[in-house]
């Protein structure tokens, strides 16, 4: 029994976390104002309406505010409290209701209690010895996610993973090795130029991770998208032949379901087809859209997703759990082990006194892998799939609402007329340029808009928005809704702010 | 101002984490529950000698403990604390003093306050107008961690990562691209058999994520290591000729300073020499021995890593940083962006009101990004680098006294006289096997003990210490010191607790 042999070593039991019962206590007191800031002034604090969404500081102000080096000495703990609250006070308020500036927000408190006890337990879910709970938990979260998406049983295989991009590449690595395992040991040099599909408005990281993996950039094939940004899959099509004909070796389509700016989602049964003709493997990067098959009333934007060979989808994003909680799915079941596997003998023994098939660690291409699972389980026990689709359905009639009042409102006008998912996105239109639509410059005029008027937006910290340019598209505003506290009132408030900002803005 | 404007949307200000004023009070009640749970409970109530290192139920008695599905339905606050206190008694208790199974272990108060920070801020690293103090806090950390590393002035680039393996692919990624441009277009194509080496004791990662890169495992050689663990220079420059010699593109090497199992420190001054010589970038997997820079007495290990062109270092290992904390580092200072770059106009845009260089985003293959780098900045700050130097003495000092201690006590037989780093590695030999060295099948049999130990020791949960064999060594125990907290009585009791369940085995 451990408490004897203490005994033997002739000393009393000690707390590990501290050397002695003063160094404790002292720890002890730091840690309980600690985590009362933690409560109260960041948690409760910063998450009201009345708060600002930014503290503006330019680069050079924060390194001057916050004593950002290292040094060789310790600081005492009143300072730590100093810095605690300078770090939150100069952060981007995430949690704020009006942060609406990118794919993920909020601070659930389901989630950051689930993120906060897997800190505490401190795992990394390689073993089932090391992560007990965490490598089950990940099995029966996963297969529920695989039946969501339409596999029989939910029968495949998955991974957490940290974040997309790399969710992502997963795809293209199961992909791959399904069609030409020996690329495992001889890497693309076996195969004739890999070339794999997806949509010019897809998110940067297939291009990305197909440089990475080898395969290189010009051989990710950027297929045409529609005015809708969905993609043309006759493009698809005709762009795989071409391929085909000069004798490179086609494998994967990613497709999209909500693509990062225009949320749109790629027609999956025509592009389906296409895969199943020609032997391609499907890929859907639902990373954004995949929250939508929760709802019953919005599912259909991923019609024909049970068809895929493989999904991405990341319920930090339109689940809003928090920050990393990404996951690849596929319903293959073997692959990821099979085409990942180096069977490390310090870590994968095979002599365990357990089943080691529960030592899922080798599939993956981390080591040491954190625990995201738990603050998403968390979650979903205390909405149910229900509170997860009543969530869904409010953020889209949100989106929808926000949409019908700046469609008519003067000095907003939109860049789709019906996007599909909850982003939204518009052109404010200063008075000074009303009525000027057919004059000269009228579009490098209206292009310097949106960084004038976001400028003004984050130095008074009251809401954050982002824009972009797209394609032949000049710079547009995309408002993205994935908080279901905000009510109809708050889309007033973003019109309302949006004209009191830019309305006499000079261009 | 957002006051006004909230007024203007007819409305009082309510709070955005919850619905209703009465929705409020019941989260705010659950969440202060919670938070006393976790930090009496899990915190506080974990860390002690006289609790159970792991209580120990196999897969599928968890799946009956803990209703791990999710459901349709919500469950009430009272059911989600008691999910949180199976959910913590069935993880393995890794802040326990007596968890010394892999290269990471301990929670420091330090850094779980700056990880719970993190949490509540929820930020993603990639722009610095959404995360701007996260963004100048890891080129600090950064910098600081490259001049301690011996590059002048800190200058070069660095990131952090999810974990050492994908460190030790931007290292493949960066050399690559250093060599062969062309790569990140045209793919490994553009270039005859990239070749990388590392030691046949490397971590599995350098082989797994040449794999996942394109290259492909064969092309990946392993180099020959001594007796010691430490790679064999003269078989590296031989296989450095041969690959040449077959018309192969050999373009760096990976060495290991505190390999996995034994603790080697590769001679990094030897085999800088070869890379020199035959132009190949230098990578220092240092994910775990990196720690030993911070003592003036142990940084001798690394001598010659400020020769390296990259280095992988993870403070989550000998630093005892909480997961995941690891970073790449780099003596370049523009390939990590121009090898990974991809300029994505909807979140890179270059007409921001502020200097967009510190939008760093761009040159990692994540979007998204955890800010992994807070709660080892505070840990920094509360400790100091002489805090961290004294930690790295004590764990050096408490291995040389365990190896000390049971290098002539009964029943232990060293596998290594002189281990470099804080992992002894031992056999325990029962009373059934001792003297019995010469007699047949004496391997086969010793080769079983510890798997029965480990079983012994992990169902009444006093200790857990990981065994493996190695090459042609059967089955051998490998203890590791990573937690300063740790006295000398520990490593009696570790021994004492190896006797008391290995003694009387009969294999």
């Amino acid at each position: 029994m451990p408490a004897d042999s203490v005994i033997v070593a002739g000393e009393k039991t000690t707390d590990i976390l501290f050397e002695s019962i003063s160094e404790r206590s002292k720890h002890e007191d730091f840690l309980r104002r600690a985590v009362d800031f933690l409560v109260e002034r960041v948690v409760f604090g910063r998450s009201n309406r009345s708060s600002k969404v930014v503290e503006w500081a330019a680069p050079e102000e924060i390194k001057k505010i916050i004593d950002l080096k290292p040094r060789e000495g310790p600081v005492s703990h009143e300072q730590l409290l100093t810095f605690m609250a300078d770090v939150a006070r100069y952060s981007v308020n995430t949690a704020h209701p009006y942060f609406v500036n990118q794919l993920f927000s909020s601070v659930d408190p389901y989630g950051l209690i689930g993120q906060w006890l897997t800190d505490a337990l401190n795992p990394s879910v390689y073993t089932f010895e090391v992560a007990p709970v965490f490598t089950i938990m990940e099995e029966e979260v996963l297969r529920e996610m695989r039946k969501i998406v339409g596999w029989t049983g939910g029968d495949g295989d998955g991974i957490f993973c940290p974040g997309g991009s790399i969710s992502n590449g997963y795809a293209i690595s199961c992909a791959r090795f399904h069609h030409f395992p020996e690329i495992k040991t001889k890497g693309v040099y076996a195969v004739p130029n890999l070339i794999l599909f997806t949509s010019e408005l897809a998110h940067y990281s297939t291009k990305k991770m197909a440089s990475f993996m080898g395969i290189g950039t010009d051989n990710c094939i950027t297929v045409k998208a529609d005015k809708y940004g969905r993609m043309d899959v006759r493009d698809l099509e005709s762009k795989v032949l071409d391929a085909i004909n000069e004798g490179s070796a086609p494998f994967m389509v990613t497709a999209t379901s909500g693509t990062t700016v225009f949320g749109a989602f790629d027609p999956l049964l025509p592009i389906s087809t296409v895969c199943k003709k020609y032997n391609l493997w499907l890929h859907v990067d639902a990373a954004w859209g995949g929250g939508a098959l929760m709802s019953r009333k919005h599912k259909h934007l991923l019609k024909g997703i049970e068809l895929a060979d493989s999904v991405t989808w990341n319920p930090h994003k339109l689940l809003a759990a928090p920050q990393q909680c990404s996951t690849f799915l596929t319903r293959h079941k073997h692959l990821l082990a099979e085409g990942h596997s180096s069977n490390a003998q310090y870590l994968f023994q095979k002599d365990k006194f357990y089943d080691t098939s529960y030592d899922t660690g080798d599939k993956h291409i981390q080591c040491g892998r954190r625990a995201d699972v738990l603050k998403f389980w968390f979650m979903w026990k205390a909405k149910g799939s229900e509170g997860f689709e009543k969530h869904i359905d409010k953020v889209f009639e949100n989106a929808s609402y926000f949409l019908e009042h700046i469609r008519h409102r003067e000095g907003f006008k939109l860049v789709l007329e019906k996007p599909e998912c909850t982003n939204v996105m518009f052109w404010y239109i200063p008075r000074c340029l009303r009525g000027c639509e057919n004059e000269p410059g009228y579009m490098e005029r209206l292009h310097k808009v949106a960084p004038k008027i976001k400028e003004k937006m984050i130095k008074e910290g009251c809401m954050m928005v982002t824009y972009q340019p797209q394609g032949s598209l000049t710079n547009f505003f995309r408002i993205v809704f994935q908080n279901s506290a905000l009510e109809h009132k708050d889309m007033i408030y973003f019109a309302n702010e949006f004209e009191r900002l830019g309305a006499d803005i000079i261009v």
